[in-house]
C-alpha cells in the first residue's frame, strides 16, 4: 500500500569517535524513506532551499522514492544540522542548527499523495504535523514522532495531535518527559491514554517497547559491535516499521510486533556507518538474513 | 545437582521513592539463594557477627536453604548496608556501609559442600573468591560476580580470578570498566577473552546479554510497572540462572539461554517489593506463568 512521509530532509555534518563527515544527506524523512523502501514505495514531502544539492534528490529518487513532493524555496536555505556524539554514542550535542525553510514548513500534499493509506508525520512542530494530518483524512494509519522541544514548548499542541493520531513513536527520554515518570512501562501506558491506539518507545541500544490497550512488550536491539553514527537510527526504525505495515496492509497486534522487529533491525544497519552510507548499500536480503539471526536469538 | 553459593548475607536499610525499610535481610548470597531455591537445593556459605538476628537464618532455612555454612563470629558485627535510590531507580547512593566480619571473610568450605557441582562466587574481594575456588577443584561449573571497587583497586587479582572461572556475571558499568569501552557488545567479548568461557552482562531494566566464543545474544527485561526496590536484582538473576543450570545439570548454549531468561524473570519479581518480600512469597508456578508470558512476548 502507499506510504507517505512528511518531514525534514537536511544537510548534516556529524562527528563521532570514528571521525567526521561533512554535508551528508540527513533529516528524519531521508532516513525514514531509505528504511521504508525495502518494504513499500515511499512518497516523500519535504522542503529545501536554493542551496540544496541536486544529487541528494537524485540519490533519493534512484532508491525508488517519489521525490515529487519536495518543495524548493529558491530564496531560502536548507535545514542544516551539525552535531557531535560523545564516546558513549547515546549523548550528543548540537553544535549548530539552521532550520530556515524547514522552520517555516507548510506542507502541501498533492491530490495523489492525499490518497496514501499509511502516513508518517516525522518530527516537526505539532502544528505543522496537524496541517499534514488534515490533508489526509482518509488514511488508514497515521503515526507520528515528536521531540523534547515540542513537548516542552508546544505542550498543548502535542496533546491535540495525540488525540488525532493512531500511533506515536518516540524515544525513552521523550516518553519520560511526556508521562512525567522514570518508569518506561508506566510512561508507555500513560502516553497511550493521551490518545494514540499504540505507543512505541525507542530505547536506542536497548531496543524498543510497545504499548496498546492489551499488549505490552519489549524487544531488544540487535547486538552490534559497530556503532559508527547513530544519527537517524530512530527514523530508520520508524521507516522500516511503517514500510512493513504498508507492505502487509495490516496493523493487527502480530503484524505490529513483526514491524517493530524490522524497525530494530534496519536501525541496526543504519548505525553501522555514517549517515546513509550503510543504508544505501544493503538489500532486503541483508535485512532478512539479520531477521533470521534475530529470531534465532530470541528463541529458547 | 548441588549448588553452592559463597558470599555476603547482610542487614540492609533501604530507601526508595516508595518508602523506607529498616533491617531487612539482604546481601548477595541471600538474594541468590532465594532465587536459586526454585530450581535446586542451595548450600550457603557466609559469615555474620554476634548481632545477627537468628530469625534471618531461620527464614533462609525455612526456604530449604542449607545454612550450615554460615559462620558466626560472636565478637564481630554483621555486614550492614544503608542505601538510597534515586527516582530513576538505576542510580543509588550508599549512605552507610559496615563490612566488619565480611571484610575479613575467610571462607571455610566443609567436606560435604566441597563436593558441590555448581559454584557461585558472589561479590567479594577477588582473593576471597579465589580462596573458595581453591576448595572446590572438582566442581563442574564455577561462576563469579565482581564489582567496580575490585576492578579498580584489585585489578590484578580480578584478572587472576578470570583465568580460573568458567563464567562471569557482571553489570553493564562493570563490563565497560573492565573492557575499557562504552560498547557493551565489544565489552562482552573483550571480557570473555580475559578468561571465562562465557560472560553475562546484566543491564537492569534493559535485560541481559550473553557472550561465548560462538554466541552473542541479548534478552530484554520483563516489563514491569512496579519497581519498588532494585536491591539484589542482579543476585536474584544469578541465583535463578545458576539454579536452573544445576537443575538441568547442563550448560550447553541452549540451556544457558533458558537459564538467563529465568534469571531475568526471577529478577523481575525481586524488584517488585522491598528486600526479599516478594521473593519469599512467590512459587515456581508464578515463575513459570511469567515465563510463558515472556516466551509469548518474544515470539513473532
Amino acid at each position: 500500500m502507499s506510504l507517505l512521509v512528511v518531514g525534514s530532509i537536511a544537510i548534516d555534518t556529524v562527528e563521532t569517535p570514528w571521525g567526521r563527515r561533512d554535508n551528508l544527506l540527513g533529516g528524519s524523512a531521508s532516513h525514514f524513506s531509505l528504511a521504508a523502501r525495502f518494504f513499500s514505495p515511499v512518497k516523500l514531502v519535504s522542503v529545501v532551499g536554493g542551496d540544496w544539492p541536486a544529487e541528494h534528490t537524485q540519490f533519493l529518487a534512484s532508491r525508488g522514492i517519489d521525490v515529487s513532493g519536495i518543495q524548493v524555496v529558491p530564496t531560502g536555505k536548507s535545514f542544516r544540522w551539525t552535531g557531535r556524539y560523545k564516546p558513549n554514542m547515546n549523548d550528543r550535542e548540537t553544535l549548530d542548527i539552521e532550520l530556515d525553510v524547514f522552520g517555516r514548513f507548510d506542507p502541501k500534499i498533492s491530490e495523489e499523495f492525499r490518497r496514501s493509506d499509511y502516513v508518517f508525520l516525522a518530527n516537526a512542530a505539532p502544528t505543522t504535523q496537524m496541517k499534514t494530518l488534515e490533508q489526509v483524512p482518509g488514511c488508514r494509519l497515521a503515526v507520528a514522532d515528536t521531540m523534547e522541544l515540542w513537548i516542552q514548548t508546544a505542550h498543548a499542541d502535542v496533546l491535540k495531535l495525540l488525540q488525532k493520531i493512531d500511533g506515536l513513536v518516540i524515544n525513552d527520554s521523550e516518553a519520560k518527559l511526556l508521562a512525567d515518570t522514570e518508569n518506561l512501562v508506566l510512561a508507555g501506558h500513560r502516553v497511550r491514554k493521551l490518545g494514540p491506539r499504540f505507543v512505541v518507545i525507542k530505547k536506542g541500544e536497548h531496543g524498543a517497547m510497545f504499548f496498546s490497550e492489551h499488549e505490552t512488550y519489549v524487544l531488544p536491539a540487535y547486538p552490534t559491535e559497530k556503532v559508527i553514527d547513530p544519527t537517524g537510527a530512530g527514523d530508520s526504525f520508524a521507516g522500516a516499521m511503517m514500510g512493513y505495515l504498508a507492505e502487509q496492509d495490516n496493523f493487527d497486534p502480530e503484524t505490529l510486533k513483526t514491524a517493530m522487529a524490522y524497525g530494530i533491525l534496519v536501525a541496526s544497519f543504519n548505525v553501522e556507518d555514517f549517515g546513509l552510507v550503510h543504508m544505501e548499500a544493503i538489500t532486503r536480503g541483508d535485512v532478512e538474513a539479520r531477521m533470521a539471526d534475530y529470531r534465532k536469538m530470541l528463541n529458547f
